[in-house]
């Protein structure tokens, strides 16, 4: 069988079910969105490869430093952890200017600069494709899992999933808009995430990274997720775009990707205004939308 | 500029001056074969790209898994680590047989068996280039550096190096030799390090993965590097297969590269069989072959 009739997903419980070497040093292996180590060590690794996560002649090199950093961190944010440093492993074609590297290295200290995140170590090699990948190494007193929600939890989102997808289309099709910035800056709720698990009780949580419903199918625990889309956030350029790009809201909301907000689940009425209730989680299995059973979709690799 | 006239050193370099953000967590960041947190922890990453490191038609893929983690986890015994558990991201074509990463994963999982080596996370992702990365967390009490040889040092190696780059290219050609399977299957010389650690004074330390030549120029401290030829180890099988490729043993020796084997100063006699003496450290600068000045040059990426 060839990969992409697997899905990425296959791959992922292939190589789960292949390995058996265990280490005394790791709590949770492959399966959550960093591997917890013993000591509270957090890591997390991720690649972004030229052709499938970005194009050379469409993304600025800063702005891709600052975006890779970005998602690798938010890793660290949806554990409600602290970044302690990074490794960067840059496969660069030979012709690649020199300008276009210290470009991307300047846009991810921008961001590295905010949590002493200091870049530990790496290597660069030649290759035919630019690949960026991020290791980020970070901390976590006690890590948030994907697993974990419970009947009668409330399900939460951070922002607005959504203005990520409408800002890449925006910058792909020269449109502009304030939402290309959060396409090519997302925050890693690093901050939020660590605010969260100081005062209430976070039974679950993930970052949006390939669309809000694809992040919460990966969500485990107890009963199904019923959400209510007159719930989902939303704002006027949100609206204004969608107008434009012939797009309906809610299904941005649902499938777009690339936010790096964190979704959670907790028994709390939480009170910080950049939280926003979108359901709850009830006996049954699956995601529903309105009472309606839905399917998951969203960006998966090798499909 | 462009990469190619900087190469990869001169890459680091810049990269190396550029940053500015420091993280209390890490005690010696990028420039040595790992990076040293606090805790005794260390962290390495390697890129692995089909077309630079190896090729899809030669390198059956269990051997590729072996030989990558095998290249990985030298970076921890250069430091006198242990391995704790590894991270990987592949970079994989959308039509690859799924039988080929599954290879992949049972080869690197022989190796990690050895040392309980878990693979803990990680990510795959679609891209039109072979891409292989390994991160690595491992632990050393004390880990031995690049830097501190001292005057009156001696050099040494463990096992032959040059083994590796005829193997190469009897693999390529298509001749039978062992020596095949020391470039497929090379042995990560963890258990020796900590043999070494533990009996004497290791003043500095690297792994022989560029060459002799070059990864020696990468140690620092007191004086030059005075190697003696008639020193380098070698056996009939080198010298049979420099006779069919009209190879210098000597350059063989020095220049070959993918040894894993260790390259080290003491101020000791080392008494174990598997290290041979190559050289001492005297006054001077640069490194000496029977007293003559040598340049140094070896595999380097980006050039």
């Amino acid at each position: 069988m060839r990969l992409e009739e697997r899905g990425e997903r296959g791959l992922v419980e292939i190589i789960k079910k292949l390995w058996k070497v265990k280490s005394e040093w790791v709590e949770e292996g492959i399966g959550d969105d960093c591997a917890v180590l013993k000591n509270g060590f957090i890591f997390t690794m991720d690649s972004f490869v030229e052709g499938t996560h970005f194009y050379y002649e469409v993304y600025p090199p800063y702005e891709l430093g600052y975006m890779t950093l970005a998602a690798s961190l938010s890793d660290i944010a949806a554990m409600a952890g602290e970044p302690l440093c990074f490794f960067l492993s840059l496969s660069l074609w030979k012709d690649l200017p020199e300008e276009w590297v210290t470009n991307l290295l300047n846009g991810m200290q921008e961001l590295a600069e905010k949590y002493s995140c200091e870049l530990a170590g790496g290597e660069t090699v030649a290759g035919d494709e630019i690949a960026i990948t991020i290791g980020v190494l970070g901390r976590a007193e006690k890590p948030v899992r994907r697993k974990g929600r419970r009947i009668g939890d409330y399900v939460y989102v951070t922002g607005i999933p959504g203005r990520s997808y409408l800002g890449r289309l925006a910058l792909y099709n020269e449109i502009e808009t304030e939402l290309v910035m959060c396409h090519l800056r997302p925050e890693p709720r690093i901050r939020e995430a660590r605010m969260l698990v100081e005062r209430y009780t976070i039974t679950s949580m993930i970052d949006v990274s390939d669309g809000v419903l694809i992040d919460l199918s990966r969500l485990e625990g107890e009963g199904g997720i019923y959400l209510e889309s007159s719930l989902f956030p939303t704002d006027p350029e949100i609206e204004r775009l969608c107008d434009v790009f012939l797009e309906d809201p809610v299904d941005v909301f649902l499938r777009g990707g690339e936010d790096y907000e964190l979704l959670f689940t907790s028994p709390d009425e939480i009170g910080f205004p950049w939280v926003k209730k979108i359901g709850v989680v009830r006996e049954g299995e699956g995601i529903y939308i309105d009472d309606k059973p839905t399917e998951v979709k969203g960006y998966e690799h090798f499909c």
